[in-house]
């Protein structure tokens, strides 16, 4: 089976293949060891800048806010005032760009995370992000709008309390052109979405589905790069979020808190990792090919203090993973969907 | 001036762009910090399995090495006995991969790095990375080898001692792809080595150059994307280390010693970062566009224990500076070229 031998397999989103060593899982690990935070944080930190009422870096202070809340970013990558400006020397070629960059605040309580929030609580984040992506989408230079959240300080989270960001500018970056075009591409070929026709093929193999429920379904990617890497998506062809209706913004909550409910549980620790949003761009072109979705990429491998590193190998040549799809998989859909620290 | 905005740069090797911030950094930092290992390790270890006689974890035992020493990796992610298997079902696509990885150490003694290891001792290091090419080579079904180091356990080293890997298989990785194609087109185009010209410009302008010797240059390349990125490429038009004679070699390794003591004097620590050379592949084409490079990608940012982190936007969009390439060259330039260490 080649699913025991060292293989590439094809990442039918991006046109790029990924190099799995299911026999790699042996070697011993003399490496890093992540320090793990177990101590539970108080609901409100007089000294975090994200806290309801509390003062920021920049001197603003954030409302008394009761809900999800967002704000621009203090300390933004993009902004919209940037002057049109090319640059162009012989082999040297840079342009200018301009953006806006926003906090999402997923709640006013320090000590919460998506997994432990009331599906409730989620459902207003998702609606948050909603309202976000469409008045960021009528902002005239603004063609792609990126939602995502880092968790964890292994995966540069600057401050735990629960929030995300969101980055939206003038190009459509990298990671989003590639699967634009290769969504593009299956839908003029066949006038049907490529996420659709996947998700057919898994909800028939059944071997890489994590989580079901009315609208979404949760799976290891056939192609995953990181160890416990999964994808949540819209069983219906939807382009963003901005097409959902209350019915499947609840079901869009459910499936976020019970995946990340069994994340949490694969290793006992509030799960590190870096999720986004991947949808349609907002450059006026209808984007018919996409089918949005919302990809977890999480560092721990071996358990909550030994991370997989993408590194020598992996930045120089192809992204490479250990474990196969299938054995992960099948791990977190054995999981409770009890959080481990409620009794 | 472009440089003080936000702004996108072209990469003539990727055909990729990165995103700069150049008035980022000063945000203030509440993450995630490194510890520092500053305890100076034993010349001898007898627990590390990389140690002149030593035995490993597979249960082979090393040489008595007295230079650098090279092996079959025990924990090979790649093997040379694969059975040829292709995987296609609907929209599934795997294929099976062979290939042979191999350590290498670069000194017998445990406490060295290239930083503080004699010149001498790393021109045998090129020596034996130039016989592994030449020998891999050969070998009918490899079509790649990808030379590299991991350094520090922020880099998911997973042993201190000295060393290296290379990795050389079947399919061209993807990364290699990329700036074959690129080189190519240039090399169709202008009948010259794309890496050549680019060479010529920075020459010219000295905003990117770090060090510079008989025969080769360090420098940060325009499009850089970790903050003290740096490339090493040969002034003459070498398509792989191959084509490096006694003196070239004595020289490589000279830059190599500099620029590594540059990088430990930066924040007075050992360096961490993910070295590779990229070079011809070995697919029996002659690649005489090809332009060998040795890269470095080092991800502290602020100091000896915050590093820049990739995640988020950079996962889901493109890959984001805070630093401009031309600060970092200035900075490393800067620096004195005697290790920290020594008074
Ligand atoms: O082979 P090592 O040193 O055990 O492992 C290290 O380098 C490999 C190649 O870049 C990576 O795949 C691993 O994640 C990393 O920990
Ligand atoms: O904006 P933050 O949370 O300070 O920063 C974090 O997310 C950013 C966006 O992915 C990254 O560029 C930073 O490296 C990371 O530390």
């Amino acid at each position: 089976m080649i699913n025991e031998n060292p293989h590439r397999r094809y990442n039918i989103l991006t046109g790029e293949w990924v190099l799995v060593s299911p026999h790699r899982t042996k070697r011993p690990w003399q490496g890093k060891e992540e320090k793990q935070s177990i101590a539970k944080r108080p609901s409100y930190d007089p000294n975090c800048y994200l806290c309801p009422g509390n003062t920021r870096a920049s001197g603003a202070t954030n409302l008394q806010y009761d809900g999800p809340y967002s704000f621009v970013n203090d300390f933004s990558a993009l902004l919209s005032e940037t002057p049109k400006e090319v640059f162009s020397e012989g082999l040297l070629k840079g342009v200018s760009e301009r953006g806006i960059c926003k906090v999402v605040c997923f709640s006013p309580d320090h000590s919460l995370t998506l997994p432990i929030m009331k599906v409730e609580e989620i459902q207003n984040v998702v609606k948050l992000w909603k309202r976000e992506y469409e008045e960021l989408s009528e902002v005239s230079y603004i063609n792609h709008i990126q939602i995502f959240e880092n968790k964890g300080d292994v995966m540069g989270c600057s401050n735990p309390h629960p929030h995300g960001q969101i980055w939206a500018q003038e190009s459509i970056p990298l990671e989003v052109s590639k699967k634009t075009e290769q969504m593009k591409k299956y839908w003029l070929d066949t006038n049907q979405s490529l996420l659709q026709a996947y998700l057919k093929q898994e909800l028939e193999a059944r071997e890489r589905i994590i989580l079901e429920n009315d609208h979404f379904v949760s799976l290891v990617p056939y192609w995953a790069i990181w160890p416990y890497e999964a994808m949540i998506l819209p069983k219906e062809h939807k382009r963003s979020i901005k097409e959902l209706n209350e019915e499947e913004i609840a079901s869009f909550a459910q499936i976020i808190k019970d995946l990340t409910i069994r994340y949490d549980n694969l290793f006992n620790c509030s799960f590190p990792y870096s999720a986004g949003i991947h949808q349609a761009p907002t450059d006026g072109d209808p984007h018919e090919e996409w089918h949005f979705h919302m990809s977890f990429y999480p560092p721990l491998l071996r358990s909550a203090t030994v991370k997989k590193f993408m590194v020598g190998y992996e930045m120089f040549a192809d992204p490479q993973r250990d474990i196969t799809a299938e054995q992960a998989a099948g791990t977190l859909k054995s999981l409770s969907t009890v959080h481990y620290t409620i009794e």
